[in-house]
Formats: structure tokens, sequence, C-alpha cells
């Protein structure tokens, strides 16, 4: 029986744009798990399986509910070690939670305020007031007004990125000679960009729009078949 | 017979200031080998043994010459599989590589702008021009003018630690129970700073600074008995 994801979905149900749930999607084709997903929006809390924080993804596998991207990653890791490991080992998954802490507080936060009216736009008609109401609550400002600056911006979030650039330069992955799951933790960022934005994040000659276009191959191109502006 | 380690040295040849040297420094510690350092000066690339870059830190282990933290750290790992792992696999290797991008462009980069005249006062002499005279070619600016507003940049080199301070506050090391190099690596920048500058760069309240704590404690306080300010 697949897995079921419930995956955060835009007005067109395949377009899928959560950094979160791209972990886990790409975590359970690393596992070569098959995965059934369900299109989720932020208004239909009451539609996810018990128990959840309110939020995606949730996975439901056979019966088991597990919430929460880490939580779900640490799940897959121990249900089904007999398959591709997600993190080699204890210092593998510890110093994964440094590339992870790494991308939320600076490429998620950085992106965020490139593309979050981009998120508004294609979000589910019944979703964007919630969305409009929680991000301006959350910046102190209108949408418009947070990516209004957007493209000044964009030079300085592509200098945040050296510390991936340079360990993409010199090796095809960040864990690397094949990915793992820090590799997914990364790329969900740029996957969410990507699924709602025409901003072009990474300059054409970027280590990291290399190692990009590696991470949209993978998996038979699982990533870069899904709905998305081309950049 | 114990490993040779050229060591950088200031006008007191005890105090130890180079970032490279230190994670060699904790890295043979580590592996609980024997050393003996030998204390350098910028301004002597002929007594290093060859072959060398003219840096340090250069090993000599029974005749064999290593230079180049990296390279040093990768030679113990092979020469002594037998003693404690500084890497445990290829993916830690990897996901260490990724600490020591983020550590050499934000960390590095970010410390050398705050204490730099520190390290031109504890030059050794002989060292002063030629510290002085490369720095400022390289900032374009006198060593006095790359620090003046220190002060003021400190709120965003500490927040630029957040990826760290993260890390370290759900874990004891980077690299998760116990530490291994991509700690080393870290620690060798804050202790860089430590070595010459009485600027106080962490609160004492920070996770950071207790992860900090943590490392000056390890191999029976090596770090912490050696000379630097007390912040």
């Amino acid at each position: 029986m697949p897995i079921t994801l419930y995956d955060l979905a835009g007005e067109e149900a395949d377009r899928r744009f959560s950094p979160f749930c791209w972990r886990t999607r790409m975590a359970l084709a690393h596992k070569g798990l098959d995965v059934e997903t369900v299109p989720w929006r932020f208004t239909e809390k009451d539609k996810l399986p018990k128990p959840n924080d309110g939020r995606v993804p949730v996975i439901v596998d056979g019966g088991r509910v597990v919430h929460d991207s880490t939580a779900i990653a640490d799940y897959l890791e121990q249900r089904y070690p007999e398959r591709p490991p997600l993190f080699d080992g204890r210092a593998g998954r510890a110093l994964t939670r440094f590339v992870q802490n790494w991308t939320e507080t600076v490429v998620n936060v950085g992106l965020v305020r490139l593309v979050v009216l981009d998120i508004w736009r294609h979000a589910a008609p019944q979703d964007r007031d919630y969305f409009r109401r929680s991000r301006e609550e959350r910046f102190r400002a209108t949408l418009e007004d947070v990516v209004r600056d957007r493209e000044a911006r964009l030079p300085a979030f592509r200098a945040a990125l050296d510390p991936l650039r340079r360990t993409v330069e010199r090796q095809n992955f960040v864990a690397g000679d094949t990915p793992a799951y820090a590799d997914y933790i990364v790329f969900g960022a740029f996957q969410w960009a990507r699924a709602i934005s025409d901003l072009e994040l990474l300059a054409a000659d970027d280590p990291v729009h290399a190692w990009r276009g590696r991470m949209l191959d993978l998996f038979g191109g699982l990533a870069r078949r899904a709905p998305a502006y081309g950049n």
C-alpha cells in the first residue's frame, strides 16, 4: 500500500509549493517508497489525519500517522533501514541538522521576502485571505511592500548562498557523491520558489544552479516534471 | 615520536592564533596523538619543511610532511583509522565540508573585520609590517579603519551565527553527542579571536558561548589553558 502524503497545493491542485513537503517527497523517492499525494490547502486544517500540528507534511504509512518533515525523515530512516540511508550514521544526522538550520535561517528567510507575493498569487482562492493576513501580521507590512525592492536584494541573497556554492562546486551534492537528506532540505527551498515564482533566483552560470539541475534530474525528473516556472 | 606541528605564534611564543592551526591541534588531540609544536611567524616562510605553501599548519609525522589543515585532517583519518574518527564516513566528511565553507565565508570573514587590529598588536615585531601591509592591501583600508565601527557590527555578526546557535542549542556538538572535525573547524575561528582580542564576541547567555565552553573543556582543557583573553 503506498504511503499517503498530505502535500500543500495551490489553486492548481498539482502545483506543490511547500519547502517542507518537498523534503518529504524527495526522501520518499530516495527510499524508493510508493507515495500517493493528497493536495491540501492552508485552510483545510480539519482534513489532516491526527495527530498533526495543523501543517503539512503529514504522512500515513499503513495506519501510522507522522507529521513534521524532520520527524518523518527520522521515521523513514528507522522504519526502512534496509533502503538507501537518508543520513549515513549519527554524525551524518547531526551535521544534516546544521544544514537544516542554515537553510531555515538563511535560505528560507531570504527567499520568503523575495517570493511571498508570488505565493499569494498561486494560493487557492479560499486560502488567499488567510495567507495574506497571517503573513502581513508576521512581516508587519503588506505583501506588496515586502517584495517591492526584491531585485535590489537579489545580489545579497545570492551572496548568502556562498557556503552552498563552495560546497557544490567541489562535490556533486551537499552530502557528497550521492544526494541525501541534507540535499533535499536545501533543494526544498529552491523548489518552493521555483513552483510559484518566475524570479531568476540563480544565475545560469552559478554552481548552485548546476546543483539544482542535478537535483531536478533525480528520480526520473520527479521535481522537474512538477508544475513550476522554468527559471 | 611525536608529530611536529608548525603553529602560528605571536610576540609571545606560546600565544597561538591561527584558526587553521587550531583545527589541526584539536584534531591531533582527538586522535590521541602526541604533538610537539614549533612556534612559527608569518615572515619565516623559509623555516617550514617542504613541501608547504608558505603557510601553516604544516605537520611532520615520521618524516612525512603534510600541509594545509584540510589535507592534514584527511591524512590523519587515513593514517590512523583505528583511532577516533574525525568524520564518521563519507557523508560525514562531505557535510563537514559544508560546515567548513560556512565557517570560512561567514564566521572567519566576519571575525577578521572585528579583530584584525588585535592580530597586528599581538603579532611578533618582525611580522607586523608584513601583516599590516598585506591586510591593508586586501581590505583597501587601514587596519584602524577596518575595525573602527566594530561594536556597531557585533549584533550582525552574532545574528549570522544563527545556524550554529540553533544546532548547539539542540545537540551538544555540531557533530552530535560527541565532537568531531566539524566542531574543530568552527571552534578554530573562535579560538583565533579569543587568543588575541578582548572583544566580547558572544553574550554569556548565548548557546554558542556554552558550546565554546564545552570545546574549551575538551582534552583536559587544551584550548582553555592556551594564552588567551578570558572572554
